[in-house]
């Protein structure tokens, strides 16, 4: 994840807006993956809604791919900054729910965490913005009778609730030192300049989002680079190569298959005709490779 | 449905929330089967946002199987205590819409309810907050035109919406003694302490979800014991056979299927690397038994 | 579209309520092809609150089918009169992001529209409310950086957010006399007073709603009789006749296809046991004729 305060940046100038305001906490996003067909996400809302009434609640989503923590924490994290200061996100994509896996709240100089201890925060750990973990112990904050097997419901709701309220944050537990990182596939520049990377997310379209992020780009497309030329970048997945980028999905022209920066900062491979997971049949792991030539090479 | 004041059992002690507030009218909950797709529930949110723009509307499911009574009973009778006393729940699940079928409006010592009377209330008339039914006649709190197709947005709606505003529930019809009630599958006893049930509900994570409740389990355990041990159920359904409870989803070990008492307090049978329900080829009907058996027998 | 004036006509009557309300601008619902499995819809929430807190939020619908512009437009001009007066409706069906389209603000007598000018607000230029359409021009109400793929999120969004804040429409750019129209296809009277139309939706039910609204039905009914009689329809569809109207869904007895006008003010064909887009093997674009023969005839 790249620099929490960057991300604040699209508020920074122009229009009075979010940085005129003081820390708000008077909005609670939910993401989990119950669906939305179950009344999982209403119960959560219900026990929100009776400890603070006046606060926004705000689905990020409920679709999550079950237990697919991976998925979860890119959701969030590619999501939650676009979000005013101060605003509560409980994510609950929790296959270890009633087991010894802890409850955690985290808070970053803009916002509060509240789910499993199971590394669908990990985004957050070393990003710029992070200041601290604590372990969600004190029972006060919890529904008086605790399932084992919903505390979506009856602990990190409740915990969220008076959050809102304005609860010291100090009170919900101890600091904690090592929360639970997920070890997820990183992209990777090569000596040369090339890019190994992967699809971690098909989104509505079919299009094909990849963990190589705008950092990772520049930094190959730079080691490519002699100082004269920008080099062309030449992008291989599942059989099929895009040569360079594309402003927008209508650009593509001729060439079916092309490949930009998303709306969360990823390289994002797209079908101009309909979706490129299907024509590709390609999903999340698959590899994709970035090298980089000069026009004249 | 078990005992409303019980349910709202969770905010009793802890913390200061629902307990300390009075009745609030404030938060609206709408059910349907009229899926997201359409603009129908839209169309609700519009018309009581004409009426009350302070409302907080909360969806419970729009996903209800179409025109399935007895399902959106039961998602609703499971969830509706979770939210603040004076919450008006509006359910549209109504295959009999503009026939002869009345529109009615339920209180109970904490709740409103407003929809069809086709029995998707029944599990309130002999639970124990149960206050009253009322014949919706009143056209002044309907939508001018009334449609013969939609009258979730055209009668209940409008009424939850003036309701929500402090209008007299005594002004928007007579009250009526014999409201609709399903004849829905109930879980039975049998004299030795087994127990016959069926699967009522599939969830998101294709866990099976029964009519077996805390209260009609624990009967068959009384029944089954001898006063020295406490028995082992047994659950058989659809071929499986499950020997006795796990806390949670982790549980399981090498036991691939297993059952517990859920977020709603219904036995669930679960598995443990995927759906319960594709697995065991399972769905809404399928019947389920637990036998008790002590230890040593 | 017939006309806004007498749509909003539900609540010229009867109960206080909208009629008695000034513009009020803090709603703002959103359209989109975005699904709502993804953290799109999500993310321009955040960019609003965080312009206005105090703003209430409702989707219409997230699940049109990507890049439909017809069914979007269809979706949200049947829908949009229901909302209070002083609603801004963003619509982002947007398969021309980041390419030459503009982004455009419309204004009818009683509410705004924010999204891409690709014809998706067709239905409103020549309706009786109409006012004016601008074009989005002053970036000082764009998110600070625009990215090419998400307009609704980096443009629209904020545009609603600040139009919610009280901004004079006039900033934001100006007027324009030219904005797109979709080419639909209209429902068509005979001479005789037939009338061919098509299928433009099928909803949640599987009912097939047509693009003969209740004055074109009723136009070709009275070219149709001769001052007498009324005339009975025959509704010809996928190789299926209905004979006459009904008033619901119920009443079609052995008759198993029916007709009549929905919610939407619509000649929609629905199955008394099933979908009825299914069973005619009927979908968008499926022509349907009407033709009124009298009784004795």
């Amino acid at each position: 994840m790249s620099d929490e305060q960057m991300r604040l940046g699209p508020f920074s100038g122009g229009r009075p807006g979010i940085e005129e305001q003081g820390i708000s906490r008077r909005i609670i996003t939910l993401l989990s993956d119950f669906g939305t067909e179950d009344n999982s996400v209403a119960m959560m809302k219900g026990v929100i809604l009776g400890i603070n009434p006046e606060v926004h609640i705000v689905d990020i989503s409920h679709s999550i791919e079950p237990h697919c923590i991976e998925v979860g924490s890119e959701i969030l994290s590619t999501s939650f900054h676009y979000f005013p200061r101060g605003t509560i996100h409980v994510a609950v994509v929790d296959p270890g729910v009633g087991g010894d896996r802890r409850g955690i709240l985290v808070a970053t100089a803009n916002y509060f965490f509240v789910g499993p201890d199971n590394g669908i925060f990990s985004n957050l750990y070393e990003a710029p913005g992070f200041k601290w973990v604590r372990d969600l112990r004190n029972v006060n904050f919890f529904l008086e009778k605790v399932s084992s097997t919903f505390h979506g419901r009856d602990i990190f709701s409740p915990v969220a609730g008076y959050l809102s309220l304005g609860e010291d944050p100090k009170g919900f537990g101890p600091p904690i030192a090592d929360p639970v990182k997920l070890q997820r596939a990183q992209s990777h520049v090569r000596p040369g300049g090339g890019i190994d990377g992967e699809v971690v997310y098909i989104d509505n379209f079919g299009n094909l989002i990849t963990n190589i992020d705008t950092g990772v780009f520049e930094n190959g497309e730079s080691l490519a680079g002699n100082g004269k030329d920008r080099p062309i970048p030449h992008i291989e997945i599942a059989g099929a190569t895009v040569h360079g980028l594309s402003e927008n999905y209508q650009e593509s022209g001729i060439v079916r298959f092309g490949a930009h920066f998303n709306g969360w900062s990823r390289l994002e491979i797209f079908f101009s005709e309909g979706r490129a997971s299907d024509k590709l049949n390609a999903g999340r792991g698959t590899p994709i490779k970035v090298r980089f030539e000069r026009d004249n090479s």
